[in-house]
C-alpha cells in the first residue's frame, strides 16, 4: 500500500481560547474506498507524536505507518471494507497548521505566538475534515494514548456524527503524575538556551532539550518487564549499557522529526484536558452521547493505567452507554497498543463488524418507514 | 537534639579504579554514646542525596536531618540505647571528598578528574570512619534506597564487622528502567551548556539541567496514588498545576544544595553496583555472609519495586541466612522510607534489639570460656 500526504486548507477555525486561525492547513491520509451510501469511514487519531501517515508506505520517503499493524487489507481496520482517515492534529509539525506554521499577518513562523489549542479544538478541525471528505457520520473513531482523548471528546462534540468510539489506553483525564512527566519535558526543552522563548525557526533548535524530553517520554512507554527483556544489563560498551545507548539513540532522532514548540502545545493541550470539569461526574459528561464504546486498556501501562479506563467504563455504564471493555494482557506497557497488536486487531474487528451491521439495518429500517 | 557535622581527614584511600585517592575527607555526625564495650554503633547509609545530618537540629543551620523521624530517643534507631553514626558518602558534596573538592596537585576542584567511585569503595571509605572511632565491630548497618546498597555492601565486604544488615527499599542491582531515570538525569545536566565538561566550579553552575534532574527524581520518589492524594489536578493559578510548581520548586531548590558532577559520579556508582556480577547467582554473593538481616520494602514503592528486595531475601535464604523480610503496605511510593516510619520504626526497634541480646549473650559466652 503505497500512500501520499495531502493537505487541505480552510479559510479558519475558532478556537476554545476565543481566538480564530486564519487560515488552517490539516495534513490527511486516507486507505481504502468510502462506499456510495459513505457509512463506512473510520477516522483514526494519532497520539503525542504522531502524524497523518498511519497505514502503508510513503511515496516519497518509504516510512511505514505508525499503525501499519492495525490499518490495511485483513487488519483490525480492514480497508478492504472501511474509508479509513487520518490527519495530522492542530498544533502540530506534520503538515497541519501548528506553531512553526507562517502567520500570515507577519510572514514568519508563528511560534508562541501560536494560540493555545486544546482537544476539542483538534478535534473541531477533524471533523472540518470529514465534512470536506463528504462525510456526515462516522462509523468509527478510534486511536491510542491522545488518541483515546479525541475518540471520548468526538463522542461527546458531535454525537451524531459518530456511531462508535474505541479509545485504547486513554484517559478521561491527566493524574498529576501525568502532568509532571509533561512538564519535565516542557522544562527540559525551555532549559535549553537555543529554544530561545520558542524563537529559533531558521537557527539552531533546542536539539538538546528535546532529546532529554523524548527520552523520559521512552521510558514511561515501555515497561520495568520489557526493558528487562529487551535491555537487561547489557553494556553496549564499557562506559555505556544498552539502555542508554537506545534512549540517547531515540532522544537524538525524534530531533529530526518534531518541532519542539509543538511539544510545549501539544502536553499542554493533554494536560488540560479534563472531561469532569465543570461537571458534577465523568458521568456526567457523557449524557446526551449516542454512539458505542469499545475500551481497551493493556495490563503493563503504567503511563495510562487501566484504572483510568475503567473509570471511562463505570462512567459509560451509569449513563447506560452501550460499552464493551478489555483489558488486554501485556508486558510492553504503553507502546502494548502499537506494537502488541493482536488481539486488540480482533477486538476492534468484530467491534467495527457488528457497529456497521447494525448500523446498516438501522438504515434500512430507515428508508423502509420514508 | 543538637547536632554538628565533623570532618576527618585520611591520607588516602584505594578505589576500585585502580587509582588512589589522597588525602580523603569524611564528614560525619554521631548521635547517643558509645558504650564501654563498643558493641552498641549502628551506622545509617544515606541515598543518593542525602548527607552526614541525619537527625536532629544543624547547630548552625537548623536544619533537621533526613532520618529524624527513625533517628533519637525512643525512635526505631534508639539513641538512648544506641551510638549512631552517619557520613556522606564519597563522591559527594556535603562534606566527603567528591568531583567539588581540591585537588591537591592542581590546586583546582577535581571536576570531571575526580575518579569514577563505585558503591564498595563508599564502604571502604565508612569502614575507615568507624575503625577511626573505635569500633571493631557494627552491631547493624541500615539505609533506604542506594543505603540500601551500602548496607548489603557492608554486609559482604566486612562479614566480621558488622552483625546485622537492613537494607530498605533497595535491590542488588539496577534494572534498566532505574538505570534509565538516572541517565535522564544525567543527560538533563550534561545538555545544559553551563556544565562545560564538568569545569564550572567559580562560574556559573548547569542549575537548568540538575533542576530537570531532580525534577525527574521526584517524579519516581512518589506514587501515582500519593500525587493524587498530595495535588489531584487543582491549579496553583491559571497556567500551572500544583504538581508542576512543587516540581519546578523542588528542583530550584536542589540546585542549592547539590553540585551537578557529584549527580553524574553517585548515579554512574549507582548503575554500576551489581551483586551478581561475575558470580554464578545473586545467592552466590552470600556466600561467607555472617550478619542476620531484616529486609523492607514498601508496597507502592515503583522506582525500588518490591520485587527486588524479593530477589534479595530470596538469595540470602538460598544461602540459608538468618532474614527476616517485610513488605510495609504504603501509598507513598520510594519516599515511604523518609516519611511513613511508624511500622518501619516498630520493625528496625525489635530487630535492633534482638540483634542486641544475642550479641551481648554470644559475647558473654566468649567471656566465660576464656
Amino acid at each position: 500500500m503505497i500512500t501520499e500526504t495531502h493537505i487541505v486548507q480552510f479559510d479558519s477555525i475558532a478556537l476554545d481560547c476565543g481566538s480564530k486561525l486564519a487560515p488552517v492547513d490539516v495534513a490527511y491520509e486516507t486507505y481504502g474506498e468510502l462506499n456510495a451510501r459513505k457509512n463506512n469511514a473510520v477516522l483514526v487519531l494519532h497520539a503525542f507524536s504522531g502524524d497523518a501517515h498511519a497505514a502503508g508506505t510513503d511515496q516519497s520517503t518509504g516510512a511505514i505507518g505508525w499503525w501499519d499493524s492495525m490499518i490495511g487489507p485483513g487488519k483490525g481496520f480492514d480497508t478492504d471494507k472501511y474509508f479509513v482517515i487520518s490527519s495530522n492534529i492542530l498544533g502540530g509539525c506534520r503538515g497541519t497548521s501548528g506553531p512553526g506554521s507562517i502567520n500570515p499577518e507577519t510572514g514568519c513562523p508563528y511560534a508562541m505566538s501560536f494560540p493555545p489549542v486544546t482537544i476539542p479544538d483538534m478535534v473541531r478541525l477533524q471533523k472540518m475534515l470529514t465534512e470536506h471528505l463528504g462525510i456526515e457520520r462516522l462509523l468509527a473513531v478510534s486511536g491510542g494514548s491522545m488518541g483515546a482523548m479525541q475518540a471520548l471528546q468526538w463522542a461527546l462534540a458531535y454525537p451524531d456524527a459518530v456511531a462508535a468510539s474505541i479509545p485504547i489506553a486513554g484517559t478521561a483525564r491527566h493524574s498529576p503524575q501525568q502532568i509532571a512527566f509533561n512538564e519535565v519535558g516542557r522544562q527540559a526543552i525551555m532549559a535549553d538556551l537555543d529554544w530561545n522563548e520558542g524563537d529559533y525557526y531558521g537557527k539552531r533548535p533546542p536539539a538538546r532539550g528535546l532529546a532529554v524530553a523524548r527520552m523520559v517520554g521512552h521510558i514511561t512507554y515501555m515497561s520495568d518487564e520489557s526493558m528487562r527483556e529487551k535491555f537487561g544489563r547489557r553494556l553496549r560498551d564499557q562506559d555505556q549499557f544498552e539502555v542508554e545507548s537506545y534512549l540517547r539513540y531515540r532522544g537524538s532522532q525524534f530531533v529530526d522529526r518534531f518541532d519542539a514548540n509543538s511539544y510545549l502545545y501539544i502536553t499542554k493541550a493533554m494536560d488540560y484536558f479534563d472531561l469532569t470539569a465543570g461537571r458534577p461526574s465523568l458521568s456526567a459528561a457523557f449524557d446526551g452521547v449516542k454512539s458505542r464504546f469499545l475500551v481497551i486498556s493493556f495490563s503493563s501501562d503504567w503511563l495510562y493505567p487501566s484504572y483510568q479506563s475503567l473509570d471511562i467504563v463505570r462512567a459509560l455504564r451509569g449513563r447506560n452507554c452501550d460499552v464493551a471493555y478489555c483489558d488486554l494482557p501485556s508486558t510492553y506497557g504503553h507502546d502494548a497498543f502499537l506494537v502488541h497488536v493482536s488481539d486488540q486487531a480482533e477486538l476492534v474487528r468484530g467491534f467495527l463488524a457488528s457497529t456497521f451491521r447494525e448500523r446498516a439495518s438501522s438504515e434500512q429500517a430507515v428508508r423502509g418507514r420514508s
